[in-house]
C-alpha cells in the first residue's frame, strides 16, 4: 500500500518532493522541537495519482485519512465531535516550488452549525465562535466551490450597512449569526447543494479542490512562466488550529529574519493582535512592527527572535516565517527561504559567510542568477511606474535597463540628435549591421520584429544597453515618421521611457534608480570565481565593451567579432570596394585599405587584453550584409566607388541569397577569396608583434568560423600560418598564437575527432548550431515557435536554453571526441546561450572549458558557472 | 628492402592495385600459359614512393631493375649489348584503372647509334631498323623530354616533301637515317642535351616520365571526373618487344570478343599487316576486319580465336585484346574488359549468363549503373552531333534526354505553344513551383542557374524530361525576350537542340535516336531484382509518372509530394484563399474545397499501386511559395480573392521569410493550422475506403515532414488517427495504414530512438538533411561549390552523393537506434540520393530498407542495388 500521509513527525526537509516545500519544513521544524501546531502532510504522490485518475482520489487514501486523523486526536486529544476539545484544522496546499494561482488555504475547517456551538461555548466567546464560522463558510464556497467572492460579500457589506456598523469588528455576534445562516443559503443557490455539514467531508472536498487546483489555467500559466514542470503535483498540509484572534493576548505574524530590501542582518516584520493569519495580508488593520512585540510581550517576542535564529542558522539562509500566539503561546506555521531583492541577497550572503554561517559554496546558491541584472542596470523607480502611461506591455525583455529619451526613426537620426546632446530611443522594425552607430548613440532600442536573439537583441546586449523587442502591436511607419499603438500615436521626438528588464514601454520620462554595485557583490563575484570550474570569458570588440568585462572578471575575451568594425564609414567603403572588384588585384588594394583599420582595432583589443586570451573571429557575414538598401544610399555607393547603379544593383542581385545563413559565408569566402582571411591574420600578428616590441605579451586566438569539413580548416590555416611565419620572421620575434575554429555546424560536431587534430581550439557557436541542428531560422521562427511552446512541443526556446537532447548531444559527443584526440585542446561556447543559467550548468558537466557571453552577462555567467560546480560539477552527467 | 619489381610470372590478375590493371592482366595471361612477350612491372608503390619524394626513384629501384634486366637477358637469352640477339623492350603506363592523359607507351627503347646498326645486319632491312629507330626519338622525345610534336613532324613532312616521297613507306633507309640525324639534333636545339645513348638511361628516364605523368594536368583532371583517387599511382610494364612490322607476315590489331556496339557474340576487330602498333590507331592505313586473317593466316587466325574464347571465358567478360604477329607468330600483348555501349552491355552479360560462363550475380557486375540511362532516353545522333553549332557546353546534365524545339521564355507561353501542337523548350534563369504545366508542357528544360539538385532538375528528372541546369555562359533576358550567348544572341521562337545527358545546347534541330528496351534488358532487370536486398520505390505524384515507375518494377511509391497538386490554377486559388483566412472556419472551407480534388488524385494514385505501398507526404513547402509575384498575377489574385492588393501584398510580406529553407514549413504549418494535415489525411483515408469498397486494398502511408522534436509528431499523429478512426467507424470497414516521418534535420536523427517508438516508418531526406548538417544552402552553394571540388575540399557533391562522414554518420546511427527500439520500422531513403549509385552502396551496408527515387532512375537505382547486394552488403560495413 502506497504510503500518501506522512505525520509532521516523519518527514523532514530533504522530503520537499514527496511533502512539498510547506510540508518538508513543518516537518523539520517538528523534529527541531520547535512550537509547530501538530498534523500531517499528503503527498504530492497522491496527487498526481488524483489527476492521472480522472479526479478520483486514491483507492486507499480516505483509509489512511481516518487513520491519521484517529491518530491526530489520539496524540493532542482533541476531536472534530468532541465537546470541550474541539478539534479544528487548516487546510493548505503545497507543491514543491511555492506557487500563487493555487488554492492556498482554509482555515477553522471542522467548523459546521453543531460545533460552532460547542466553539461558543468552550470559548465563551459567541461572537469570535461566529466569526470563525463566518470565514470557513466564505473561504470554504470560494476555493472548493468556485463560489464568486461577491455571492458573500455583497450580503455581508449590505448587512453592515443596513445596521449601521463601520467595521467587521462591530457587528456582533447574532449578527455573524444571520450572516452564516445567509451564506449557508448561498450555497444552494449558487451550488444546489448544502454546505457539508461532516468535518470529515468538509476535509475531502478540500483535499480535491487543492488537487484540482494544481492544474487550473491560472497555476498553469505560472508554471509555463516560471519554468516549473507541470507534473509533480501538490501536497495537502492539514494541521491543527491554532486561534490569533482569540482575544487581545494572542495575534498572527510574518517575519524575515533579515530585511529583505537592504538585507541588514536585523529582523524584520509585523503582527496583528487578535487576528488571523488573512487579516494581516487583508490588510483592513494596519499591522505593528515586530519590534513592538518586545514591549508587548516580551517572553513571547524573545521566544521568536531565538526562533528565527534557529531557523536561519538551521537553514542557512534568510527566512520568511508565519506565526501565530494564542494566548501567549508563540506557534510557527511556516517557514521559508525569504523573498529578497538582488542587493540583498548579495549582502545576506556575504553576511552569512562572515558569521560562518555557511560557506562560500553555499554563499553562491543563495542568490539568483538571474537577479544579477538588477544590480547592473538602472532600474525604473516603482513609484514612478505606477502613474506612467502604458504604451506597450507585450514586447521581449532583450537587454535590461531603463531609459528615456526622444523618439528616432533612423541611425543617422539617433546619432545626429545624440551629437546635440539629446537622448533618443532609437525605434525601427528591425535593425540590421548598418545601424551600429545609431544604436550606440542611442538610449535605448525598440523593435517590432525580431526576438531574444534578434540583431538588435544580441547587440544591445552586447553594449548592456536597454533594448527591446519583437514589440508587436506596435506599428512603426519609417517613412511617414509615425507610430501607432493601440492607444494613439507618436511622433519623432515624442518622449518614451523603455524597460529592458521587462519589455516595456511608457509615455513620457519615467524616473530611474541608478544600479551600484557594492563591496558586497565585489566580494561575492570573487567567491564566485574561486568555486567556479568553468571559465568566464566575454563576447566584445570595443574597448568599452571590453572594460566592461574585464571589470567583471572576464577571463579573456570568447569573440571579437570582426565584421563589426566594418561598418564606420570610411571602412564600409573600402569593403564595398573589396566587394566590387573583379580582379585579386584590386580586391587586394582595397583589403590593404581596411587592413590599415583593423591593425589599430586589434592593437587596442590586444593591449586591453594583455596576457589574456583573445579570440578573433575572422570575417563571417555574407558579402550582401555590406551592400547598401534604399535607392539613396545605392546613389551615393554607386558616386564613391565610380560604378553606374544598374552595375551595383547587379552585384547587389548576384550576391542575393535564398536562404544566406546556409550561404556563401564564414569560411566559405575565404576559400573563394583567400586574400581576405590572410589579410586580417596579417592585421592581427602585427599588432602583436608590434605590442610585443612595446613589452606587451598578448595571447590571439584567431578563429576560422563556419567550417564544416577538415580541408577548409587546413587550407586556410596553412594559408595564415605561412603569412605569419613569414611576419614573424620579418619582425626577428615570436608571439604566442592559436589557430581553430568555431563549430556552428552539425557536420562540424560529427568530425570533431578530425578537427581536434588539426585545431587549437574549438569554440561552439550554439546560435548557429541549433538553427541547423532543428532546421529553424532565428528570424523566421518567431512565426511558430510561440505555439510550440505553448503546446509544450518545446520547453524552452532553444535559443534562449541550450536543447540538451539535440543540440546539447552534438556539443557533448563533439567536445568529448576532440578531448580524446587533442587533450590540449581548449573548448569554449561563444553564442548566446554561454551566458544562460541552465545551459552553463549543463556545460559545465560536459568538457567544455569556458563559455563566453556579452559583457554585461559576465557576471551572472559567473554565478551559474559557481553554482552549477557546488550542485555538482562534471561528474554528475 | 620493398621488392619494386614483379617478373610477369610473379604476377596475376587479383594483384591490380600493385601493378596495375596491364601488368596484372599481363602476368594472368603469363601464368596461363598465352604467348606473352617477358618482361616485368615495376609496382604502383614505387611511383607513389618517386612522387612522394619529390621525384627520386627509390633507392633501391634501379639495383633492382639492373637484377631483373639481368634475369630477363638470360631468360630470353637477349641483352642490350648483344650483336645478333638484341634487346628492345616497350615501357608502357598501367594505373589500376585505365586512364587516357598520362604518358602511354614509348617503342622500340633500347635503339641506339650502334644497336640500329646492329637490328639493320640482324634483320637484313636497314629501312626496318632506322624506322624502329626514327619512332623512338620522336616517342621518347615528345613523351619524356616534352619536345613539342610539331619539331619532328614538321621536318619529317618537309623532307618528304622535298624528295617527292608520297607516304611514309617510299622514304628509303638513307633518307630514315637523314631523319634520325636531324631528330638527334632537335634534342639538342630543344633541351640542350642529347639522346641518351644508354639503354638503362633510356629506360630510368623513360620510367620517371611515366611516373611524372601520373601527376600532369591532364591525368588530374581525368581523375576528378571520373573520381579516381589521386594516391594511388601507375606501375610501369617493361617488355619484350616484338615487331609487327618486319615484313608481309607481321602485323598487329585489335579485338573485341564480341561486338562492342550491339553485343553480338562474334569477334569483333581489325588489324595491319606489317605495321606497329601506333600504326593501328594512327588511321594511315585502313586496317582489315579481323575475319579476313582466317584466309591469310588460317593458323594464326585459329589461334587468336582460342584465345579470345580462352580469355573471354577466363575474365567472365567480353574483353578487349591486343596482339601483334611477328613471322607468324601471335603475341599477346593486352587483354582487358572491353568498352561498350549499354545496349551492348546488357547484352553481353544475359548472353554470358545463358552461355553459363557467368552467374546472374556476375551479370550485374558486368554493365555499368550510369550506362543504364543510355537505354530510357534517347540520344542525339552522333554523325548528326559533328555538324552542330554549339551554345553551350558548360551546363550541368540534370536531367538525361535530347531534345529539340522553339526556345520560350514562360511557363505560360510553354502551355499556349505546346496546345498548338508546337514543340518548345523553356528557358529560364531558374524555374518555381508556379512553372509546372509549363515544364510538362515542353521537350526540354534549360535554366542558367542552379545546380543538379535545383528545382528544374528534380522536377524533370521526377518527370524523365530532358534538362539542363546552371548554363551560366547563357544569359536570359526575360523582359525583353532575348538570349545573349557566347556566339551570339537567340530569340524567341528559335529552335535549339538541348543534350540532358551531357549538358550541352546546340542551334537548331540534332537528329535523335529512339530509346528502345530490349527482352534483355527486362530479363537483366530482373536479375538485379532478384539479387538486390535493398527495395526500390519511385519518387512520383502523376499518373504517367507513377505508371513508367511500375513499369520499371519499382516496389511502391517512396515519396508522394502532395504540394505538386496544389498548382492546378483551380486549386491554387483555393490553397490562396486558405492562406489569405483570418479564422479557422474560414480556412477549412477553402481546403474543403482542396480535398475534393486531393480525394480525385489520391485515389488515382492509390488505384495504381493497389497493394504495394504508397508513401503520401502532408503538406511541406512554407505558404509564401502558393502566393504571386508577378505584378498582374497579384492583380488577378486580388481581384479573384476580392481583397486589395494592398492586403494581399501585406499577407505576402508577413509571409516572407530570411530563409525559408529553415521557416515555417512540414509539420510547422500543421501545429499552427491542425485543420491542413486533418484535411489531408481524410482525403487519403476516405479514397482508400472508397477504393476498398470497389474491391481494391490499398496500402497508403502517411508522412509527416520536417519534424524535430516526439512531440510535434505526437500531437499530429494523434489529430489524423483521430480523424481516420470517424472515417473508418462512419465507413463501417477499415483500411491498413501507416503513419510515420520524414527524417531531415540531424535533431530528428539524433531523437530517432525516441521518435521510432512512435513512427511506423522513417524515410530520410537526404537533400534537406544534407542542407542543414553542412548549413549548405542547395539554391545558394552554386557559388562556392564549385571552387570546394576544384580544391579537393569535397570529394564529390554531397547533394549527389552521400557524404559519408557526416550526413551518413547521421543516417547510420539513426536507422540501427531506430531498429534497436522498433524491428518492424520500415526504414527508407528518399531524397535525391536514393537514385545515386555510391550512396545506394551506402545504404545498402546500414539499416535502410529501401530507397526511393525519380522513375527514370529506378533500373539504375535497382541495378546499384543488385550491384552493391553482389559486392558485399550489410555484412561489409
Amino acid at each position: 500500500m502506497t504510503k500518501y500521509i506522512y505525520k509532521f513527525d516523519e518527514g523532514q526537509k530533504s522530503m520537499k518532493d514527496l511533502l512539498g516545500g510547506k510540508g518538508a519544513n513543518l516537518a523539520e521544524m517538528k523534529s527541531l522541537g520547535l512550537p509547530v501546531p501538530d498534523g500531517f502532510t499528503i503527498t504530492t504522490e497522491a496527487c498526481i495519482e488524483y489527476l492521472k485518475n480522472d479526479a478520483e482520489l486514491p483507492d486507499t487514501l480516505l483509509e489512511q485519512l481516518n487513520i491519521e486523523l484517529d491518530a491526530l486526536s489520539q496524540r493532542i486529544q482533541k476531536s472534530f465531535s468532541a465537546d470541550e476539545s474541539l478539534l479544528l484544522v487548516s487546510v493548505r496546499s503545497g507543491a514543491k516550488i511555492s506557487m500563487p494561482g493555487m488554492m492556498d488555504t482554509i482555515l477553522n475547517l471542522g467548523l459546521n452549525d453543531e460545533n460552532v456551538k460547542k466553539l461558543a461555548t468552550k470559548t465563551n466567546d459567541s461572537r469570535f465562535a461566529y466569526d470563525c464560522y463566518r470565514r470557513l463558510l466564505q473561504m470554504f464556497g470560494q476555493v472548493v466551490y468556485g463560489i464568486p467572492m461577491a455571492a458573500f460579500d455583497t450580503y455581508f457589506n449590505q448587512y453592515k450597512t443596513q445596521h449601521g456598523y463601520q467595521s467587521d469588528a462591530d457587528i456582533p455576534a447574532e449578527g455573524l449569526q444571520d450572516i452564516c445562516n445567509h451564506f449557508k443559503e448561498v450555497y444552494v443557490e449558487e451550488t444546489y447543494k448544502p454546505f457539508p455539514q461532516e468535518p470529515i467531508n468538509q476535509l475531502t472536498e478540500a483535499i480535491e479542490a487543492v488537487f484540482k487546483s494544481w492544474d487550473n489555467d491560472r497555476a498553469r500559466v505560472y508554471r509555463q512562466l516560471n519554468e516549473i514542470p507541470h507534473d509533480i503535483g501538490t501536497a495537502v498540509n492539514i494541521q491543527e488550529m491554532v486561534f490569533g484572534n482569540s482575544g487581545e493576548r494572542s495575534g498572527t505574524g510574518v517575519a524575515f529574519t533579515r530585511n529583505p530590501v537592504t538585507g541588514q542582518a536585523n529582523l524584520f516584520g509585523e503582527y496583528l493582535l487578535n487576528a488571523q493569519g488573512e487579516d494581516v495580508v487583508a490588510g483592513i488593520r494596519t499591522p505593528k512592527d515586530i519590534e513592538t512585540l518586545r514591549a508587548q510581550m516580551p517572553h513571547v517576542h524573545q521566544q521568536f527572535v531565538d526562533v528565527s535564529k534557529r531557523l536561519e542558522t538551521h537553514y542557512k539562509d534568510m527566512q520568511d516565517i508565519e506565526f501565530t500566539i494564542e494566548n501567549e503561546q508563540l506557534y510557527i506555521l511556516q517557514t521559508r527561504s525569504g523573498k529578497r531583492t538582488a542587493n540583498a541577497a548579495i549582502h545576506i550572503a556575504v553576511d552569512l559567510v562572515e558569521e560562518e554561517i555557511i560557506t562560500k559554496e553555499e554563499a553562491v546558491l543563495n542568490v539568483e542568477v538571474k537577479s544579477i541584472d538588477q544590480l547592473l542596470h538602472p532600474n525604473f523607480d516603482e513609484q514612478s511606474l505606477k502613474n506612467a502611461t502604458t504604451i506597450s506591455k507585450i514586447g521581449l525583455p532583450a537587454s535590461p535597463g531603463a531609459a528615456s529619451g526622444k523618439i528616432v526613426f533612423s541611425a543617422e537620426i539617433a546619432k545626429e540628435q545624440a551629437e546635440n546632446g539629446n537622448k533618443v530611443i532609437l525605434m525601427r522594425p528591425e535593425t540590421s549591421p548598418e545601424d551600429i552607430e545609431g544604436m550606440i548613440a542611442s538610449e535605448a532600442i525598440v523593435t517590432t520584429h525580431g526576438g531574444m536573439t534578434s540583431h538588435a537583441a544580441v547587440v544591445a546586449r552586447g553594449m548592456g544597453k536597454c533594448c527591446v523587442t519583437g514589440c508587436s502591436d506596435v506599428e512603426i511607419n519609417v517613412v511617414d515618421k509615425v507610430i501607432h499603438y493601440p492607444g494613439g500615436t507618436l511622433q519623432e521626438g515624442d518622449v518614451i521611457s523603455v524597460d529592458g528588464a521587462k519589455g516595456d514601454i511608457y509615455y513620457g520620462e519615467v524616473a530611474t534608480m541608478k544600479a551600484e554595485r557594492s563591496e558586497a557583490f565585489e566580494q561575492f563575484m570573487s567567491w564566485s570565481e574561486d568555486v567556479a570550474r568553468l571559465q568566464v570569458r566575454m563576447n566584445a570588440e570595443t574597448p568599452q565593451d571590453i572594460q566592461t568585462g574585464y571589470q567583471f572578471n572576464a577571463k579573456g575575451i570568447g569573440l571579437v567579432r570582426t565584421e563589426h568594425m566594418f561598418f564606420g564609414p570610411e571602412r564600409l567603403i573600402e569593403m564595398r570596394r573589396f566587394i566590387l572588384s573583379d580582379t585579386q588585384d584590386k580586391r587586394i588594394a582595397a583589403l590593404n585599405k581596411i587592413q590599415q583599420y583593423q591593425m589599430t582595432d586589434f592593437e587596442a583589443i590586444l593591449k586591453l587584453s594583455g596576457e589574456r586570451p583573445t579570440i578573433i573571429r575572422l570575417l563571417d557575414p555574407p558579402l550582401h550584409e555590406f551592400l547598401p538598401s534604399s535607392v539613396e544610399e545605392k546613389n551615393n555607393v554607386a558616386e564613391q566607388l565610380n560604378v553606374s547603379v544598374r552595375e551595383l544593383e547587379q552585384y547587389i542581385e548576384n550576391l542575393n541569397e535564398v536562404n544566406p545563413m546556409l550561404g556563401h559565408r564564414g569560411c566559405r569566402l575565404a576559400i573563394t577569396y583567400p586574400e581576405l582571411y590572410v589579410m586580417q591574420a596579417e592585421a592581427i600578428v602585427s599588432s602583436a608583434l608590434r605590442l610585443k616590441a612595446q613589452g606587451i605579451e598578448c595571447q590571439p586566438e584567431i578563429m576560422i568560423p563556419l567550417v564544416s569539413t577538415v580541408a577548409e580548416f587546413t587550407i586556410l590555416k596553412d594559408q595564415i600560418v605561412e603569412k605569419i611565419e613569414q611576419l614573424q620572421q620579418e619582425a626577428g620575434d615570436r608571439i604566442q598564437y592559436l589557430i581553430g575554429t568555431m563549430i556552428e555546424t552539425p557536420r562540424a560536431c560529427l568530425i570533431a575527432d578530425e578537427l581536434a587534430e588539426v585545431c587549437d581550439f574549438f569554440s561552439f557557436g550554439t546560435n548557429d548550431l541549433t538553427q541547423l541542428t532543428f532546421g529553424f531560422s532565428r528570424d523566421d521562427a518567431g512565426k511558430f515557435i510561440g505555439s510550440y511552446l505553448e503546446q509544450g512541443i518545446l520547453e524552452r526556446d532553444p535559443f534562449q536554453t541550450l536543447d540538451q537532447n539535440g543540440v546539447g548531444q552534438l556539443v557533448k559527443k563533439a567536445a568529448q571526441q576532440a578531448k580524446a584526440v587533442n587533450p590540449n585542446i581548449k573548448i569554449g561556447v561563444c553564442g548566446e546561450l554561454g551566458g544562460d543559467d541552465k545551459s552553463i550548468h549543463y556545460f559545465n558537466q560536459i568538457d567544455i572549458d569556458y563559455v563566453s557571453c556579452s559583457p554585461f552577462r559576465v557576471p551572472g555567467a559567473l554565478l551559474s558557472t559557481a553554482q552549477s560546480e557546488v550542485k555538482g560539477g562534471r561528474s554528475r552527467v
